[in-house]
Protein backbone atom coordinates (compact mmCIF):
# COMPACT_ATOMS: atom_id res chain seq x y z
CA UNK A 1 0.00 0.00 0.00
CA UNK A 2 0.84 3.32 -1.04
CA UNK A 3 -0.21 6.84 0.74
CA UNK A 4 0.41 10.25 -1.42
CA UNK A 5 0.44 13.61 -0.17
CA UNK A 6 1.09 16.72 -2.30
CA UNK A 7 2.44 19.83 0.00
CA UNK A 8 2.30 23.07 -1.81
CA UNK A 9 3.89 26.55 -1.01
CA UNK A 10 1.94 28.93 -0.15
CA UNK A 11 4.17 31.94 -0.13
CA UNK A 12 6.15 33.48 3.00
CA UNK A 13 6.48 29.93 5.33
CA UNK A 14 2.93 28.73 4.92
CA UNK A 15 2.00 25.28 3.22
CA UNK A 16 -0.90 23.51 2.64
CA UNK A 17 -0.53 19.85 2.41
CA UNK A 18 -3.21 16.70 1.72
CA UNK A 19 -4.06 14.07 3.26
CA UNK A 20 -5.75 10.40 1.94
CA UNK A 21 -9.22 11.20 4.50
CA UNK A 22 -9.79 14.45 1.35
CA UNK A 23 -9.11 16.82 4.43
CA UNK A 24 -5.81 19.28 3.55
CA UNK A 25 -4.03 21.04 6.19
CA UNK A 26 -1.94 24.04 6.70
CA UNK A 27 1.61 24.66 8.06
CA UNK A 28 3.45 27.87 9.01
CA UNK A 29 6.12 28.39 10.88
CA UNK A 30 6.04 30.63 14.15
CA UNK A 31 6.63 34.58 14.47
CA UNK A 32 9.62 33.75 15.29
CA UNK A 33 10.78 31.86 12.41
CA UNK A 34 9.30 34.28 9.44
CA UNK A 35 5.85 32.59 9.69
CA UNK A 36 1.99 34.21 11.21
CA UNK A 37 1.59 31.03 12.76
CA UNK A 38 -1.26 30.22 10.34
CA UNK A 39 -0.64 26.69 10.94
CA UNK A 40 0.44 23.49 12.21
CA UNK A 41 4.12 23.14 13.28
CA UNK A 42 5.19 20.06 10.69
CA UNK A 43 7.39 18.64 13.85
CA UNK A 44 4.76 18.41 16.39
CA UNK A 45 2.70 16.81 13.64
CA UNK A 46 4.78 13.35 13.54
CA UNK A 47 3.61 13.08 17.70
CA UNK A 48 0.33 13.19 16.81
CA UNK A 49 0.83 11.41 13.88
CA UNK A 50 1.75 8.65 16.86
CA UNK A 51 -1.00 9.69 19.28
CA UNK A 52 -3.17 9.15 16.33
CA UNK A 53 -2.34 5.71 15.46
CA UNK A 54 -1.98 4.04 18.79
CA UNK A 55 -5.28 5.92 19.48
CA UNK A 56 -7.08 4.25 17.35
CA UNK A 57 -5.85 1.06 17.77
CA UNK A 58 -6.77 1.20 21.20
CA UNK A 59 -9.90 2.97 20.58
CA UNK A 60 -10.71 -0.07 18.24
CA UNK A 61 -9.82 -2.53 20.99
CA UNK A 62 -11.91 -0.63 23.50
CA UNK A 63 -15.18 -1.27 21.40
CA UNK A 64 -14.06 -4.85 19.96
CA UNK A 65 -13.01 -5.97 23.67
CA UNK A 66 -16.68 -4.11 24.64
CA UNK A 67 -14.97 -1.89 27.42
CA UNK A 68 -16.65 0.72 30.18
CA UNK A 69 -14.21 3.99 29.48
CA UNK A 70 -15.81 7.42 30.28
CA UNK A 71 -12.80 9.28 28.98
CA UNK A 72 -9.27 8.00 27.38
CA UNK A 73 -5.90 10.40 26.21
CA UNK A 74 -2.49 10.34 25.49
CA UNK A 75 -0.02 13.23 26.69
CA UNK A 76 3.48 13.26 24.64
CA UNK A 77 6.33 14.78 25.42
CA UNK A 78 9.22 14.46 23.21
CA UNK A 79 12.85 15.90 23.52
CA UNK A 80 14.79 16.99 20.59
CA UNK A 81 18.67 16.85 20.10
CA UNK A 82 20.03 20.30 20.28
CA UNK A 83 22.19 19.65 17.27
CA UNK A 84 21.40 20.02 13.51
CA UNK A 85 19.44 17.87 12.19
CA UNK A 86 17.20 18.19 15.07
CA UNK A 87 14.90 14.64 16.04
CA UNK A 88 13.54 13.58 18.92
CA UNK A 89 15.42 11.30 21.05
CA UNK A 90 13.55 10.65 23.88
CA UNK A 91 9.68 9.89 24.39
CA UNK A 92 8.10 9.39 26.79
CA UNK A 93 3.91 8.43 25.70
CA UNK A 94 1.58 8.61 28.63
CA UNK A 95 -1.77 7.03 28.37
CA UNK A 96 -4.98 8.34 30.78
CA UNK A 97 -7.89 5.87 31.44
CA UNK A 98 -10.60 7.61 32.98
CA UNK A 99 -14.23 5.69 34.42
CA UNK A 100 -15.34 4.06 37.23
CA UNK A 101 -15.77 0.51 35.93
CA UNK A 102 -12.08 0.43 34.39
CA UNK A 103 -11.22 -3.31 33.51
CA UNK A 104 -7.24 -2.39 34.24
CA UNK A 105 -5.96 -5.45 32.92
CA UNK A 106 -7.64 -5.74 29.58
CA UNK A 107 -6.46 -2.00 29.11
CA UNK A 108 -3.44 -2.48 29.70
CA UNK A 109 -3.44 -5.53 27.14
CA UNK A 110 -4.76 -3.30 24.22
CA UNK A 111 -2.61 -0.83 24.93
CA UNK A 112 0.36 -3.50 25.11
CA UNK A 113 -1.03 -4.51 21.52
CA UNK A 114 -1.16 -1.64 20.06
CA UNK A 115 2.39 -0.81 20.96
CA UNK A 116 4.34 -4.57 20.43
CA UNK A 117 2.19 -5.41 16.92
CA UNK A 118 -0.09 -2.61 15.48
CA UNK A 119 0.98 0.67 15.87
CA UNK A 120 3.47 0.88 12.52
CA UNK A 121 3.99 4.99 13.94
CA UNK A 122 5.46 3.36 17.20
CA UNK A 123 7.75 1.15 15.09
CA UNK A 124 9.13 3.98 13.51
CA UNK A 125 9.57 6.09 16.34
CA UNK A 126 11.74 3.32 17.64
CA UNK A 127 14.20 3.34 15.38
CA UNK A 128 15.62 6.77 16.40
CA UNK A 129 14.12 7.18 19.89
CA UNK A 130 14.36 5.77 23.34
CA UNK A 131 10.65 5.77 24.06
CA UNK A 132 9.17 5.69 27.54
CA UNK A 133 5.32 4.07 27.82
CA UNK A 134 3.40 4.47 30.89
CA UNK A 135 -0.30 3.48 31.10
CA UNK A 136 -2.59 5.20 34.24
CA UNK A 137 -5.74 4.55 35.31
CA UNK A 138 -7.96 7.50 36.95
CA UNK A 139 -11.29 6.35 39.04
CA UNK A 140 -14.01 9.04 37.84
CA UNK A 141 -17.63 9.01 38.16
CA UNK B 1 13.90 21.36 23.90
CA UNK B 2 10.78 19.43 24.19
CA UNK B 3 7.39 18.77 22.28
CA UNK B 4 4.43 18.17 24.14
CA UNK B 5 1.18 17.15 22.61
CA UNK B 6 -2.11 16.07 24.14
CA UNK B 7 -4.66 13.53 22.02
CA UNK B 8 -8.09 13.32 23.27
CA UNK B 9 -10.90 10.67 22.27
CA UNK B 10 -13.84 11.74 21.41
CA UNK B 11 -15.59 8.78 21.12
CA UNK B 12 -15.71 6.18 18.40
CA UNK B 13 -12.49 6.40 16.52
CA UNK B 14 -12.52 10.10 16.42
CA UNK B 15 -9.54 11.90 18.66
CA UNK B 16 -8.60 16.03 19.03
CA UNK B 17 -5.02 16.58 19.32
CA UNK B 18 -3.16 19.58 20.28
CA UNK B 19 -0.11 21.63 18.38
CA UNK B 20 2.30 24.07 19.67
CA UNK B 21 1.13 26.76 17.27
CA UNK B 22 -2.40 26.68 19.46
CA UNK B 23 -4.22 24.87 16.85
CA UNK B 24 -6.56 21.95 17.31
CA UNK B 25 -6.07 18.84 14.65
CA UNK B 26 -8.70 15.93 14.60
CA UNK B 27 -7.74 12.74 13.67
CA UNK B 28 -10.62 9.66 12.37
CA UNK B 29 -10.20 6.88 10.60
CA UNK B 30 -12.13 5.88 6.99
CA UNK B 31 -15.36 4.02 7.23
CA UNK B 32 -13.72 1.12 6.44
CA UNK B 33 -12.25 1.17 9.90
CA UNK B 34 -15.43 2.20 11.75
CA UNK B 35 -14.43 6.11 11.40
CA UNK B 36 -16.20 8.48 10.11
CA UNK B 37 -13.53 9.98 8.15
CA UNK B 38 -14.54 13.12 9.77
CA UNK B 39 -10.06 14.18 10.59
CA UNK B 40 -6.78 13.23 9.15
CA UNK B 41 -5.86 9.72 8.27
CA UNK B 42 -2.73 9.51 11.32
CA UNK B 43 -0.02 7.92 9.69
CA UNK B 44 0.11 10.45 6.34
CA UNK B 45 0.52 13.56 8.92
CA UNK B 46 4.32 11.86 9.14
CA UNK B 47 4.63 12.86 5.71
CA UNK B 48 3.09 15.87 5.84
CA UNK B 49 5.48 16.39 8.81
CA UNK B 50 8.33 15.67 6.40
CA UNK B 51 7.24 17.59 3.68
CA UNK B 52 6.42 20.92 6.05
CA UNK B 53 9.55 20.50 7.88
CA UNK B 54 11.39 20.13 4.39
CA UNK B 55 9.71 23.28 2.81
CA UNK B 56 10.16 25.74 5.63
CA UNK B 57 13.75 25.17 5.43
CA UNK B 58 13.47 25.66 1.47
CA UNK B 59 11.33 28.66 1.59
CA UNK B 60 13.44 30.32 4.25
CA UNK B 61 16.50 29.71 2.23
CA UNK B 62 14.42 31.10 -0.60
CA UNK B 63 14.65 34.14 0.65
CA UNK B 64 17.66 34.32 2.70
CA UNK B 65 18.96 33.58 -1.32
CA UNK B 66 16.40 36.16 -2.69
CA UNK B 67 16.06 33.65 -5.46
CA UNK B 68 12.81 33.91 -8.07
CA UNK B 69 10.29 30.92 -7.69
CA UNK B 70 7.02 31.28 -8.50
CA UNK B 71 5.46 28.00 -7.56
CA UNK B 72 7.17 24.98 -5.21
CA UNK B 73 5.34 21.89 -3.98
CA UNK B 74 6.72 18.72 -2.86
CA UNK B 75 4.77 15.39 -3.56
CA UNK B 76 5.57 12.16 -1.57
CA UNK B 77 4.71 8.64 -2.16
CA UNK B 78 5.74 6.47 0.28
CA UNK B 79 5.39 2.48 0.51
CA UNK B 80 3.69 0.72 3.83
CA UNK B 81 5.06 -2.59 4.61
CA UNK B 82 2.25 -5.31 3.94
CA UNK B 83 2.66 -6.96 7.53
CA UNK B 84 2.04 -5.43 11.01
CA UNK B 85 3.55 -3.30 12.23
CA UNK B 86 3.05 -1.36 8.88
CA UNK B 87 6.00 1.09 8.55
CA UNK B 88 7.02 3.15 5.38
CA UNK B 89 9.76 1.24 3.88
CA UNK B 90 10.15 3.42 0.85
CA UNK B 91 9.87 6.80 0.45
CA UNK B 92 10.27 9.07 -2.93
CA UNK B 93 10.13 12.74 -2.66
CA UNK B 94 9.91 15.16 -5.09
CA UNK B 95 10.62 18.56 -5.22
CA UNK B 96 8.72 21.05 -7.99
CA UNK B 97 10.05 24.38 -8.69
CA UNK B 98 7.91 26.18 -11.16
CA UNK B 99 9.01 29.51 -12.99
CA UNK B 100 10.72 31.82 -15.71
CA UNK B 101 13.99 32.42 -13.71
CA UNK B 102 15.26 29.65 -11.51
CA UNK B 103 18.66 29.52 -10.52
CA UNK B 104 18.96 25.45 -10.33
CA UNK B 105 21.93 25.90 -9.31
CA UNK B 106 20.89 27.83 -5.73
CA UNK B 107 17.16 26.01 -5.80
CA UNK B 108 19.18 22.63 -5.78
CA UNK B 109 21.66 24.02 -3.18
CA UNK B 110 18.77 25.14 -0.52
CA UNK B 111 17.09 21.43 -0.93
CA UNK B 112 20.59 19.64 -0.19
CA UNK B 113 20.75 21.88 2.99
CA UNK B 114 17.71 21.22 3.71
CA UNK B 115 17.99 17.29 3.43
CA UNK B 116 21.74 16.88 4.74
CA UNK B 117 21.93 19.49 7.25
CA UNK B 118 18.71 21.23 9.04
CA UNK B 119 15.42 19.07 8.65
CA UNK B 120 15.04 16.80 11.65
CA UNK B 121 12.12 14.78 10.58
CA UNK B 122 14.35 14.22 7.45
CA UNK B 123 16.91 12.67 9.27
CA UNK B 124 14.28 10.36 11.36
CA UNK B 125 12.96 8.66 8.08
CA UNK B 126 16.52 8.01 7.37
CA UNK B 127 16.80 5.56 10.12
CA UNK B 128 13.81 3.03 8.47
CA UNK B 129 12.63 4.13 4.98
CA UNK B 130 15.23 4.07 2.00
CA UNK B 131 14.54 7.71 0.66
CA UNK B 132 14.74 8.83 -3.06
CA UNK B 133 15.01 12.72 -3.49
CA UNK B 134 14.23 14.04 -6.46
CA UNK B 135 14.53 17.98 -7.91
CA UNK B 136 12.96 19.22 -11.12
CA UNK B 137 12.44 22.14 -12.72
CA UNK B 138 9.58 23.57 -14.72
CA UNK B 139 9.40 26.75 -17.04
CA UNK B 140 6.40 28.66 -16.05
CA UNK B 141 6.10 32.50 -17.41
Amino acid sequence: MTNQITTTWLGEMKFESTNPSGQKLFIDAGEEHGGKSDGYRPKALMLSSLAGCSGLDVASLIKKMKLDVSDFKIDIDAELTEEHPKYYNKVAMHFHFYGNKLNENKLQKAVDLSIEKYCGVMEMFRQFAELKIETHFHKKE
